[in-house]
């Protein structure tokens, strides 16, 4: 593929937080990776540069999958029936005790691998399982798609119910370490990220000595965070000297900086004091509304913790969430932040469109650094959509067709996507 | 078509409120229209009947959409940023006023009328517009797409805003006396059905003129009820005389009978008082969750209603709903009864996915008669649909499998559709 070229089509993005852009007819110029703009007439620099003619396809940048746990995308869609606790073991762990089977984790892996590559996202930060072989397996497949994603290997070493525990801290931090090295230098889009499971399945000691591992190598942490209500009672139980369930991450080291963030998926009842601490570290929290439907945890206040400054994308949480389909999570995402204005506080007013569509591009894809817009500069992730069969009895603009794709995101077929100037599809 | 036909494949439908029945490589059998049950190996008797071969794919009932608006079908999935009255006036009234013009709708009306026919729906109760030619028009072109449905010519005569609305209650009744005229004996499978927008758009006059007119042609009636609470507070205040909202159309003769049963959509806050109005006359709710989250209007108690003993089925309600796809709609249905169980009232359970099935198939179904399963004796409706794309590490049954579509709707392609056994795709 050719480093430099124009994409030509109907362009929308955002522009920050509130604004977005959209040109019909539009030019995107990529570079080498990078976007050199979106334009309504081609400059003459890129005269020369061969153009992508996408038609009338809608052309939008790619989007960024927060949170996502590969080997539960087996049981997508089943088994939505209880909550948090009560689902990890009953339905979550057995199924991902059986990445201990290579051949198993192989297939598996596949089916998530390729309908990533097929879906919205060009990004993804993913949690693997406690296995160290079948996380290599996941991360080799994961850069054949040509995606940027950051995958963890999962530690746990208590109340993993049968079977899916590691020994004890010591091996547990042992098994990173070996992963660490086996995947070191092996990859172009594919990174290690540290993935302590949640407070509940790690022990002070390993929570301790993955903080201490990610400072040694400078490494990035994701976890979850305020989930589910017994979930919040029962680390308050594991944790007393925490003031609340962010401080114990605090106090073991996991909450990361600017450079190198945390991610916390969830982080359904944080109050202002939790808001507080992610602020402070610079942490993104992945908002995964569907999981939060699904599994009965109840809604975000991700108004309040935009208005905070705290980072926030969005996350598909597949299996909680039953779907990589990150268009359908910008619908839940403004649905539920209209559920929490109507039903929990009226003062808290509900996200609007353009809010939602920037989380899902340039919220997330922040997280990557400059990632999910066509603003100059940024890495030129992108996906070119055909939604051709919703017809209109007016003249819709690419902007109004981007909002009405997200209602109506089966009638939507992906044509081509790119990732840092790379067409993968 | 052949009459007397089996269909072969992954067959799953509801027996009843609670229950499933699923069939792996199954025969459902149909003789002039009528589905002579479903099994695992074909009787004797049929065994001479042509067989519809679907291989793996899915065949399941079809399903019922209880509420839609055909004219607002065009501005679907756009503008979801207000409450019900605002987005009446700013949205939807001036767009179903251009339904006068029938160059618009023809057009207008192709598009939802082709995409109604490509979904899962295959019965449908539809509200067009205050316009006697522009609804002959949508009966006519529903006619043609071999589904099965109700529609009817709104009426309105007050608060239209600019230009939707009828002179007066006589014009608005002799309008439809002449529409009422004009589709008799036109249609195989479209029948005309009274509809009254809501009580603030019809005076005293009108609604009692309708509720005579329903009486005098034992005609149907379809409305709103109960969707938000300014619309609820401004019927309070237009019918003094009524001691609650549904109490209010029950004393204009509008809430029908078991054998000519009432529609209400939405019923988001109906309580015990209107519930046992609701059951008195054998009404129909048509719960619309979509449209109740996207403008902002809540939850509505649906285990409650089932517990009651009422009626119910699902409506898409576009456009405050923003897609005809009946398989979004369960999913939305399932993940609302669990807000409400999570936010509103823990003791309230959430739906299964047996009981969200049924809603969408026997549920709205049995409105039409006995419609919406494969038990012996119900209309041959059913959809055949690809979900290979769905690739599993496991067996899943077709019971699971059609667990799974509700979540990945997107994923699942319709292959073939019968309605009272017409191929109608």
């Amino acid at each position: 593929m050719n480093a430099k070229f124009v994409c030509k089509g109907d362009v929308v993005f955002s522009i920050d937080q509130e604004h977005m852009q959209s040109i019909e007819q539009g030019f995107v110029v990529c570079e080498d990776g990078i976007c050199m703009g979106a334009y309504d007439e081609l400059p003459a620099e890129y005269a020369q540069y061969p153009v992508v003619d996408c038609g009338k396809n809608l052309i939008f940048p790619g989007m960024t999958d927060l949170h996502v746990h590969a080997p539960q995308y087996t049981f997508r869609g089943l088994g939505m029936d209880c909550e948090l606790l009560e689902w990890l073991q009953t339905y979550t762990f057995p199924e991902e005790n059986k990445y201990r089977d290579m051949d198993y984790a192989r297939e598996a892996y596949s089916y998530f691998a390729e309908d990533l590559k097929r879906g919205f996202t060009t990004r993804a930060v993913i949690f693997a399982t406690i296995h160290n072989e079948a996380t290599v397996e996941l991360m080799d497949q994961l850069e054949e798609t040509g995606l940027i994603t950051y995958v963890g290997r999962v530690n746990m070493d208590r109340n993993g119910g049968s079977g899916l525990q590691e020994e004890s801290a010591g091996s547990s931090l042992l098994g990173t370490r070996r992963w660490l090295e086996a995947v070191q230098g092996r990859y172009r889009n594919t990174m290690p990220i540290l993935t302590p499971r949640f407070i509940p399945t790690c022990s002070d000691e390993l929570m301790l000595g993955l903080g201490a591992l990610a400072k040694e190598k400078s490494l990035r942490i994701q976890s979850h965070l305020s989930e589910n209500p017994a979930e919040i009672a029962w680390v308050r139980e594991l944790v007393p000297a925490a003031d609340c369930y962010a401080n114990a991450y605090e106090l073991f080291g996991h909450m990361g900086s600017e450079e190198l963030p945390t991610i916390m998926a969830h982080c359904v009842y944080s109050d202002a004091r939790e808001m507080e601490i992610l602020k402070a570290h610079g942490v993104y929290v992945a908002h995964c509304p569907d999981s939060n439907l699904n599994i009965c945890s109840g809604i975000a206040p991700v108004r309040k913790l935009l208005d905070a400054g705290i980072h926030v994308g969005l996350g598909t949480d597949v299996a909680g969430g039953s779907s990589l389909n990150m268009v359908r999570t910008m619908l839940t995402t403004l649905q539920v932040s209209k559920m929490y204005h109507t039903l929990l506080e009226r003062d808290c007013a509900p996200l609007t469109f353009e809010e939602t569509f920037y989380l899902a591009t340039m919220g997330g894809g922040q997280y990557f650094g400059k990632v999910g817009s066509f603003r100059k500069g940024y890495e030129f992730d992108a996906v070119v959509a055909d939604d051709s069969l919703m017809k209109s009895t007016r003249h819709l603009t690419p902007r109004e067709r981007a909002e009405r794709m997200i209602y109506n995101d089966a009638d939507c077929m992906i044509r081509k996507k790119f990732v840092a100037g790379r067409q993968v599809l």
